[in-house]
């Protein structure tokens, strides 16, 4: 496999020329600090931690695997060495809050750091990122004691963080969990259950690890009401910081898995572990949701990564291999066959991964910016319509990332022919690495259920208008004869999603099933819809550029390609759900 | 995982109800004895050997997979003496040659019973798999000695075979293979060089595999027509039959693959081994053709029965896992939560697999019942036909089924969440052992170049006219109303593939990577188009008899939901086809 190199010229026409992050930076003061050149330095940073140090673990990490034993874990070989470098380096804290520590990095530049890290090694990525949520959470909901405790060690990487939801019975349906929280009378908790699907719930990368566990106390009520969030340390933390005695928590198992091996996937055992409340009692699912919207996100970015890094290998392999000839003639006459990517069957392969994946950056970025005005625009309005986007983009950006990173990583494996099922080679490792992003932090078809029906229906369409509107906008804005190949497709394409909302919002009244039946193809629809305005926006930004520079050249064949080769997909969709809930519902169970 | 049971009510539904077998096996004289009653005890045999006996062995057999020691193959615990039942009980020979000991059963057959093969275990099902394809490659080209000392043999199941194509430099392009074949003047040949990927080139599973070599004479044209094909023991034989010393072959190691771990993959060396000629000198490839048509459609089988599998375990867990409530109020309201067979995007994957899965069951039985004209029926002008339409089913069939298989293992392994990810429960291993189907065996993408190069713009389209024909017929004989809502969608598809097909020719003529730019998604809607086609065969068969039985029921609502929901995926595919080979061809290669 081609060694990682993360595309970092495409994360800086990203940040400085589609969006131009230097200008919004500038104009909020918690980001005016952040210059582009400061912003350049810590991506190369990045680069090479990831490329040198991160990605060459990920195929020994899948081979050698995570291992159990006796309730502890050990990472394999090299994680650790790597993972104290980059706790050194200051990674860990690269987007945390200042105040405990954090480097308060804009999410517009985490969410790029983020797909490096994927790309180079997703089971390595996964302990940071687990982490990185806990923070959000702890900073959001927890009491400035907690959060002086916990959060300095946590930025600093000296301790890990876990997210502790899913128990046998219980993933998707939280309100039916059995872990139990009992006061202690002293300001604790006593924590007893068993959570399962733990990802880092125990390893030895870090001195401790700080559980955020979801349980129900004794009088609460039943369902998603009566859950509170309680900070469990795997080791007590006394008052100066310092490590006490072990806490009663113990890793019972990890889960043998697809991929992803080098994750450790544990079952927790919670036996009266000391706990502490996070935010107020019974509103825990919210305060988890703080969590659980940036690991959507950051799982998102899985697929993106993956993707990618595929994608680097696959073009390397097909420049290389040379296998039949040219249907015009032979393009190497003096070798004994031309490399493959001269046939147009290869070239549509790569050309769904490329263009899928630059769009899906693009689209991480744009989410990523307005991540950053929900949390640091001086201006309310602006504020409240960023948070409107980002409510209908996180699972959008959740399942459609991992839906094509997935297809992409099979694009990939394919690409190779019988080399792509060869463990060797690694292509077949992204397939079955990426394939978990589809189902955990709440399967696509969840993401899909959220986006349909919380999202759209529930608000009567409200968030969507908002996307709408600032799409109209920028066809508006932007109508040169050049944009008119991408500003049609996207003003269309938009048109049939916007009568494919109104549609499925009028006949969910009708039927509550017209929701789930139409969700997962409807959340497609809009990824792809998203995704042109993507290409729109970077044509615009590279339009008058390719003459002189093959980066612009590049993007404007991609941007034409997904226009004319990608975006039909959605035509069957819409047809698709417009058949409604009927052809789904009427057969009987028994039927099946 | 549940335990595998064939589908034994459908399989007899096509072939007495859908498919009138046993008109045609008694209007042929090689079939006449072929009765539905014994058909019946073939396929209850097939049931019990597959369900009771090899699927058992298929997660511990990943588990364990092929071994490789010094030049030998272990197989998995319980393979050997599972395979030496499957053989004493003369499956082996289910549809070979009477004359050599096979039991002549018809192709139409013997389709079922290899998608319950592979339903129960892919990895054991490739070695007799490999073995029947040469066998009938043997039997078309060798001369009567090899054919009388080899076939019975390896009929009985005593002797396996294998197929060596592949080199390391050489896949999908044959014509550049460096393996060297030298007469030695006794009527043998000493065959030397490298293959790779060799399935069942080595194991333990029989006293002798009989290998089927493609090598190039020295003085043999380059290129494809320089190619002959050898037959070349594992260990020599006497004449009398019994075995003699063992021949210069061997097994220098085996493939890490991601699935199907328990079939040895090998890379065998020949160095100067005594082989014999099969077939003429020169035109070895057409005569490997013989066997790798068989091993196409069997491939494409794969893709069923793990498809299958994948469903039956997927219907059990969506009936048992309870999680969340029906949309529409709770159905078990006894119960914190409804099975998530309510969720309507579960029924959706459900629904996806099953309609797929068997409108792909019926089209393998249809192309069985064209290969048994083809090989049987006395009148030419049925036989011709026939051929044709097997030319053009083949890579559909092939590419089709597992390109289905695969997303429909995905879908099963999604129903089960996190669950899914996880080996204990078998359905990740359904998704990498299937993924393999869509690469060997000439990938998907070289199968759609076949369909839509060789077999359609070659012939100028007259294979597709045999099949739009016959389908016209079939709308003009059953104009029922009740018909009516299956005729319709298979009359305007079969249009619009129609206008596609000779889209495609023409500006073939003037682009001709207007081939391969169109290949992969005509090779789809060819497959959508084929499956509403036997959905309305199904349908037929099914209406009138609904309400007095519950299969019946389930035929037409899956018929329903294939129409409605599925059907409208043509029309995405059809628009990106016509956007041309431009968007892929443009692009520099130095702009990837």
């Amino acid at each position: 496999m081609a060694e990682y190199q993360a595309p970092l010229r495409d994360m800086q026409f990203l940040l400085n020329e589609v969006f131009e992050a230097d200008k919004l930076w500038a104009s909020m003061p918690a980001t005016e600090e952040v210059t582009p050149d400061l912003v350049d330095a810590i991506l190369e940073e990045g680069c090479k931690i990831t490329g040198n140090l991160i990605a060459p673990l990920n195929r020994s990490g899948d081979e050698e695997g995570a291992q159990w034993s006796d309730g502890s874990v050990t990472t394999p070989k090299g994680f650790k060495e790597a993972y104290t470098t980059y706790a050194e380096g200051g990674w860990g804290g690269l987007g945390g809050d200042p105040e405990y520590g954090g480097q308060g990095m804009p999410k517009m530049l985490t969410v790029l750091f983020e797909e490096m890290m994927y790309a180079a090694n997703s089971s390595f990525a996964l302990y940071p990122a687990l982490s990185a949520g806990a923070c959000l959470a702890i900073n959001a909901h927890a009491s400035e004691e907690l959060k002086q405790q916990y959060l300095p060690k946590m930025y600093g990487g000296v301790w890990c963080g876990s997210m502790c939801l899913t128990e046998p019975h219980s993933g998707t349906d939280l309100g039916i969990i059995r872990t139990k929280a009992e006061d202690n009378g002293d300001g604790s908790y006593a924590i007893t259950g068993t959570k399962i699907f733990i990802t880092g719930g125990e390893h030895d990368l870090t001195e401790n690890i700080i559980h955020l566990v979801l349980a129900k106390l004794p009088d609460a009520p039943a369902g998603p009401r009566g859950i509170s969030l309680f900070l469990v340390p795997k080791i007590n933390v006394n008052d100066d910081g310092s490590l006490a005695d072990g806490n009663a928590v113990s890793c019972g198992s990890i889960e043998h898995k697809m991929g992803i091996k080098a994750s450790a996937t544990c079952v927790m055992n919670f036996d009266g572990a000391k706990g502490y409340l996070v935010g107020e009692v019974n509103k825990g699912l919210a305060a988890m949701f703080t969590m659980m919207n940036y690991e959507r996100l950051t799982i998102g970015i899985q697929g993106l990564g993956c993707s990618d890094r595929s994608y680097q290998s696959a073009v390397e392999y097909a420049r290389e291999r040379i296998q039949g000839r040219a249907a015009t003639g032979a393009k190497t006459p003096e070798k004994v066959a031309d490399p493959i990517i001269v046939h147009p069957d290869v070239r549509r392969m790569l050309l769904t991964m490329k263009s899928t994946t630059e769009a899906g950056r693009a689209f991480s970025t744009y989410v990523g910016m307005q991540l950053d005005i929900v949390k640091h625009h001086p201006d309310e309005e602006q504020r409240k319509k960023a948070e409107q986007l980002v409510a209908v983009f996180t699972p959008v950006a959740k399942a459609f990332f991992t839906d094509l990173g997935f297809e992409n990583t099979v694009h990939g494996q394919q690409i190779f022919g019988g080399h792509g099922y060869i463990r060797e080679w690694g292509q077949e490792q992204l397939v079955r690495d990426v394939r978990i992003a589809q189902i955990y932090e709440g399967t696509n078809g969840v993401q899909a259920l959220d986006l349909m029906g919380r999202k759209t229906v529930a608000s009567g369409g409200v968030y969507f208008q908002v996307f709408a509107e600032e799409v109209r906008q920028f066809v508006a804005a932007n109508q040169t004869d050049a944009m008119q190949e991408f500003l049609q497709p996207l003003s269309e394409s938009m048109q049939q999603l916007e009568d494919l909302t109104g549609w499925v919002i009028e006949e969910a009244v009708k039927n509550p099933n017209e929701v789930g039946a139409a969700s997962v193809e409807y959340l497609h629809v809009f990824g792809y819809v998203s995704y042109m305005y993507m290409w729109a926006r970077m044509a615009k930004a590279a339009l008058g550029e390719e003459a002189s520079d093959d980066f612009y050249k590049s993007k404007i064949f991609t941007a034409r390609f997904y226009t004319k080769r990608i975006m039909p997909r959605i035509q069957g969709m819409i047809l698709s759900v417009k058949a409604g809930a009927d052809p789904l519902m009427e057969m009987g169970d028994e039927l099946f």
